[in-house]
C-alpha cells in the first residue's frame, strides 16, 4: 500500500521503518530533511511537503509532539488537507487534546477524508519491536481498513470509541503511568532515607501486588541511577498539561494527577526535561 | 516442625492452613476461639495463651493488624515472651512500624529469641495459593532456618536487610500499590466523565507501559462496580498512617503519598472502610 509518514522522531522513525519492512511504499516529509535520511536510505521516498505526501498516499500517519504541529501539518500551507483525495485516511498517532482530535476529524470529514486518533504507549522499544499498545478513536469501518497496518506497529489495538476517545485513553494511560513512576520514586526515596537498599526493595515489590512494568523499567533506572531518556520527561510534562485542561473542562477532581503535575513542573525547573522521567526521584532528593 | 500461629484473619487462616498441609504441627491461639475452629478441625492444636503457643513451638508466626496487637501478644500477660525458650524464632508477618519491629527484635534478642519482620503482599488469593511476596528484615542466618517454611507461604522471598527493613519494604509496597489504585481510579473517573467506556480504557492500557497488577485486579473491580473487599480499605488507611509517620520522622517529602492518604481519609469518612480500596473511584464521584 502507498503510505505517508510524518514525524520521524524517537517513536516515528522505527514505526515508519517497520511499515517499510512490511513491504509498503512509504512517502515522507520532515521539517528537517536530515531526520529522514536513514529511512530514505532504506527505501522511503522524499516528498517536498505534507500536501505532496498526501497526494502520493492512501493512508498517512502522523506522530508529532504538539497539537499545534498536527494542525499545521494538516491544515497549514501545503498541508495534508491540500493533497488528500476523497477516501484517504489520516491516522494521527500523536498525543494531543481529545477536543482537537475531534475537531480535526470533523474538518477532514467535510472533505471526504477519514481520521483516526491512534496514540500509542510502549516507548521507543515498543516502536522498534512492533509491540505498541494502540488506542484508537474513530469509525470502526475506518479502523478495519487500516487494521493490518496497525498490526505492523502494535500488539494491542483497542477501539476505544469515536473520534477523540483514543486520546482520552492515552490521557488515562499517562496519568496511570507517570503516577506510578512518581510513586516508585517516593518509595525509593523513603527506602534510601531509611537506610534500606532501593534495589532490594524493588526486588521485593516485583513479586507482589505492587508489581508493574513501571516498577521493572523506571524502578530499574532509579536503582541504577541511569537518567538517560527512554522517553524524555518534557513529553510527560506536556501530556500533563493536556490532562489538567481536560479535567478542568470536565470538572473532574484528580488529586494525585495534580500532584504529579507539580512534581513534573519541579523536574522541568531543575532542567531535567531532556532526561528520563525516572528523574522524579532526583526531584525528591532536593540536592 | 512444631509451629505456632497467631492471627487467624483473612490472611493468617489460609497461611496457617498451608503450613498444616505441608505436614507441620501447628499450635494456635486466638482472642476469639471461633476464629480457630476451621483450623482445629483440620488438625491444628489449641493453646490457652500466646505463652502456651510459645512453649509448644520452635517457630511462631504472627500476622495481626496493629503494632499494639503484636506488642501485647509478645510482651503482654501470658505473652509469647513468657513461653519462648532460648533459640526460638518469631516471624512477625504483620504490617507495623519499622521502628517498632526493631524494638521488639531487640527486646527478644535479650532473651535469646530471634525475630524476623516478614510482612507480605499478595492478598487473600496469594495467601491461599502460597504465592505471596515476603519482605524479610533480620539476620540472614535466622532467615536461612525458616526459609523452607516461608517457601510454603510465598513465591518471592527477599531478604531486604536487618530488622525493620522488611517493614520499610512493605511501606514502599503499600505506597506504590495504593497510589496505583488511586491513579487508576482517577483515570477511570476522567474516562467516564469524557463519555468513554472505562472497560475499553482499561483494556487499552493493559497492553502498554501503564500495565500492572493493580490495573488488572482493582481496575477490573472498578469497571465491574464490584467493591466487595479483597483487602479492606481500612487496612490500607492504617498503613498510610505508618508511612506518614515514617516520612515525618525521616524528613522525606512524599507528595503523592500524602495525597493518596487524604483520599483514603475521604473513603473512611464515607463509611467504606470495610469495602475494597477500589472504592477510591467512588470517592472521586462525589455522589
Amino acid at each position: 500500500m502507498r503510505l505517508g509518514f510524518i514525524g520521524l522522531g524517537a517513536m516515528g522513525r522505527p514505526m515508519a521503518s517497520r511499515l517499510l519492512g512490511a513491504g509498503h511504499e512509504v512517502f515522507v516529509w520532515a521539517r528537517r530533511k536530515d531526520a529522514a535520511v536513514p529511512l530514505l536510505e532504506s527505501g522511503a521516498q522524499w516528498r517536498a511537503s505534507p500536501a505532496e505526501v498526501a497526494r502520493s498516499a492512501d493512508v498517512v500517519f502522523t506522530i508529532v509532539t504538539y497539537g499545534s504541529d498536527v494542525e499545521s501539518i494538516v491544515f497549514g500551507a501545503h498541508g495534508l488537507a491540500d493533497g488528500f483525495a476523497a477516501g484517504a485516511v489520516l491516522v494521527d498517532m500523536s498525543t494531543i487534546a481529545p477536543g482537537l482530535a475531534r475537531d480535526i476529524a470533523r474538518r477532514l470529514e467535510e472533505r471526504g477524508v477519514a481520521m483516526l486518533d491512534a496514540p500509542v504507549s510502549g516507548g521507543g522499544t515498543g516502536a522498534a519491536a512492533g509491540t505498541l499498545a494502540i488506542m484508537v478513536g474513530g469509525e470502526a469501518a475506518v479502523l478495519a481498513r487500516v487494521q493490518p497496518l496497525l498490526e505492523v506497529l502494535g500488539r494491542t489495538i483497542v477501539h476505544v470509541g469515536g473520534n477523540g476517545c483514543g486520546q482520552v485513553a492515552k490521557a488515562c494511560n499517562q496519568m496511570v503511568m507517570v503516577a506510578a513512576i512518581e510513586a516508585v520514586a517516593e518509595a525509593m526515596r523513603l527506602a534510601e532515607a531509611a537506610g534500606v537498599a532501593p534495589g532490594k526493595v524493588r526486588a521485593a515489590l516485583q513479586g507482589g501486588s505492587a508489581g508493574s512494568r513501571v516498577l521493572d523499567l523506571f524502578g530499574g533506572r532509579m536503582v541504577a541511577g541511569d537518567y538517560t531518556a527512554g522517553v524524555e520527561a518534557r513529553l510527560h510534562h506536556k501530556d500533563f498539561g493536556l490532562i489538567a485542561e481536560e479535567a478542568r473542562a470536565l470538572g473532574v477532581p484528580l488529586p494525585i494527577t495534580a500532584s504529579v503535575a507539580q512534581q513534573l513542573n519541579a523536574l522541568m525547573a531543575r532542567g531535567w526535561g531532556g532526561d528520563d522521567t525516572a528523574s522524579l526521584l532526583r526531584v525528591l532528593r532536593l540536592n
